[in-house]
């Protein structure tokens, strides 16, 4: 669980070696963005998957965790669309679903459990079957290992841009290549899952360690990144490893694997609070002093959910006494004697004083788009950082507007 | 626990007899504006209060809590002040509040723990004492029987218009007057207790009586309000009664008195919400079909603060799909097959079906500005009702140039 990770390279969810992936525009979304995205394995892959824990799961996720129990977590293909959550839809969202799954499976020759579904887009509305029928041929027929760009931007719904990253991970002479994309901007706070995330690798993993290796790194990735504190109906990230590099990760090669894993995930996580709707500022919340890792997180979480203290750091306020106050309300040990409160390097508040003559300086600092905040609790030795954004109108002036 | 209660009239703080209160300005606030208020007794009168649990209690939290336990819970005067919070300011900050107490005392003719204080503003800066000094014999000087408005707008920040409000209350031959005021606009989210309010009665009541009905009713009003799901160092609600009105409050009388109280200190909290920062609309969030009271209560506070659900009723979007996936994500049993939606009276979910088709009615409901959402969760048959606004872009710009 160490914090340091790879390096990440560019390359996308179709830049591990026999991947291919394609993105096209299914007439979905009224604008006719690209909203249909497809992942292909050339072999059958290992594949591993975190869910939404929200109550009100889509119909793609409840299809998706039937398809992997049923497949054996063995898969040829992943089928996206935006535009359309497919959520509280009902058992006509249920058949939706499975025909989705199922005419990808007729296109890639493969069995329907052999595809995970997912979506994303506005909630309560039917999918639209006819255009996701016709589109997936031309989705089929637009395959390419170039084509991971295309692909990460069809999963997109309010997001500003694309997210995609991958690294290589050198294991004895050979390589093997993690690549992925992400999409998410409103609806953000992964609890147990995040936004879509779909990460390929070329290694061969069996599936137990994949899952382990998956929910290990997403702990400390997706899962810590708040945007506005919302956990969507349809948070889904699937790894799919397919083995076509050669290397086969053990214990001895879990380590490297899993650093590489981290890189790609952090780098596209940080891109959806980066692209976060309305964000102008990317913001590391660390709260250390804490009384367990579980109390760092909470007291964190609180911290890069407050509006509070979002809109000071959107106006550039150094008003370090939200920060306080939003740890004195997180329901965690905390000791404001020994609390200590800083902006960047600048400390605020220590051994129970203000130092306010500082704010000037800590005002300079916030003027940057790349911040840290940090709260000592003063209640123990543990911590946790998480990740957020500023909260601006524009973010209101989005959500207020989303369907209209 | 009934959730009617009586009408309230006009009138505000000092309307009970044998209360005066004065709000003046003494220069805290760097535009002038009111920024000093006295409530004075003129006979000792019994005090029930309850203070923020955040962790980071304000220097006049922990005073008045002294004050409350050194005087048996009975006292003269309370003074407050807008324009800091004197929170966060360490050993510095517990002495001006003192001396805030004490100097109110010497006016007043009453021993300090006689004397509550109140701050409100910016957290950790130092309290002005000289211009608390210099302002306090102005406040003594200018206190009436009918300068409650003005106190009421002397304990304002960034509320756009000051709160009060009175109940009459028959007691057989005789009637009881409950007044009071309040403030607050942001970090809302009353817990135990909530910004400050101040009610006064002239009804004799003992203090665990008073104790009392203060929880019993704070419970379903100050503290079932949120404007942004903060919650300050130093929310504060206190209630004197001074017994002028030569009625007893006995078990006998209890209901009544209730009632009275429930009206004021609703009108107040609603007030607070009305006058939310950037607020636009007033929204009532009931959540039925709880499995407990606990949980309505919790997936009501959850919809309550929900950006995407307060920006969706601000755009007059009904995106009802925001509501169910909140209360998925809100660690309350929940059905979403049994679940219902409704906006005003209009159903859009409903046994596992979405009707979008009436969403253009809704979204014409949604143009009112006093409006009722509701959410069964199809989980039991327990209930909660609680009250926040939307979410505009002005409560961003208010917070994000609090300080500039």
């Amino acid at each position: 669980m160490t914090a340091q990770a790879g390096t990440t390279a560019a390359g996308g969810v179709a830049t591990a070696r026999g991947f291919r992936a394609a993105g096209i525009s299914a007439g979905i979304k009224a604008n006719r963005n690209p909203d249909l995205a497809l992942i292909v394995s050339d072999v059958p892959a290992t594949a591993a998957a975190v869910f939404t824990i929200n109550k009100a799961q889509a119909a793609p996720v409840v299809v998706s965790k039937e398809h992997l129990e049923k497949s054996g977590g063995v898969v040829r293909a992943i089928v996206v669309n935006s535009g359309c959550a497919n959520a509280c839809t009902g058992e006509a969202g249920m058949t939706a679903a499975r025909e989705m799954a199922s005419a990808t499976a007729a296109l890639v020759g493969c069995a329907p459990e052999q595809v995970l579904v997912a979506s994303t887009g506005v909630i309560g509305v039917g999918l639209p079957m006819d255009k996701i029928r016709s589109g997936l041929p031309q989705a089929f027929a637009a395959l390419g290992s170039n084509q991971g760009p295309q692909a990460a931007r069809a999963i997109m719904t309010t997001d500003p841009f694309p997210k995609e990253a991958s690294a290589a991970v050198t294991i004895g002479a050979k390589t093997v290549t993690i690549g992925g994309m992400a999409k998410g901007s409103g609806m953000i706070e992964p609890m147990m899952a995040t936004m879509l995330g779909f990460v390929t690798t070329d290694a061969a993993v069996a599936q137990p360690i994949l899952r382990r290796a998956l929910v290990e790194v997403v702990n400390d990735t997706f899962n810590a990144i708040t945007v506005d504190g919302e956990c969507s109906t349809n948070d889904t990230v699937m790894l799919l490893a397919n083995g076509q590099s050669g290397v086969t990760i053990g214990e001895a090669e879990y380590a490297a694997f899993v650093a590489g894993l981290r890189a790609v995930c952090l780098e596209l996580a940080l891109g959806i609070v980066r692209g976060g709707e309305g964000a102008t500022k990317l913001v590391t919340v660390t709260v250390s002093g804490a009384a367990s890792p579980a109390e760092a997180r909470k007291a964190a979480k609180a911290i890069a959910n407050s509006p509070l203290v979002k809109t000071a750091i959107h106006g550039g306020d150094p008003n370090w006494g939200r920060l306080i106050a939003v740890a004195g309300r997180a329901g965690v040990a905390f000791e404001p004697q020994r609390a200590k409160v800083t902006i960047g390097s600048i400390v605020l508040f220590e051994h129970g004083r203000p130092y306010d003559d500082r704010a000037p300086q800590a005002a300079e600092y916030l003027r940057g788009t790349d911040l840290a905040v940090g709260v000592d609790l003063g209640a123990g030795s543990d911590a946790s950082t998480v990740w957020t954004c500023d909260l601006s109108a524009e973010y209101v002036k989005i959500n207020a507007e989303y369907r209209t």
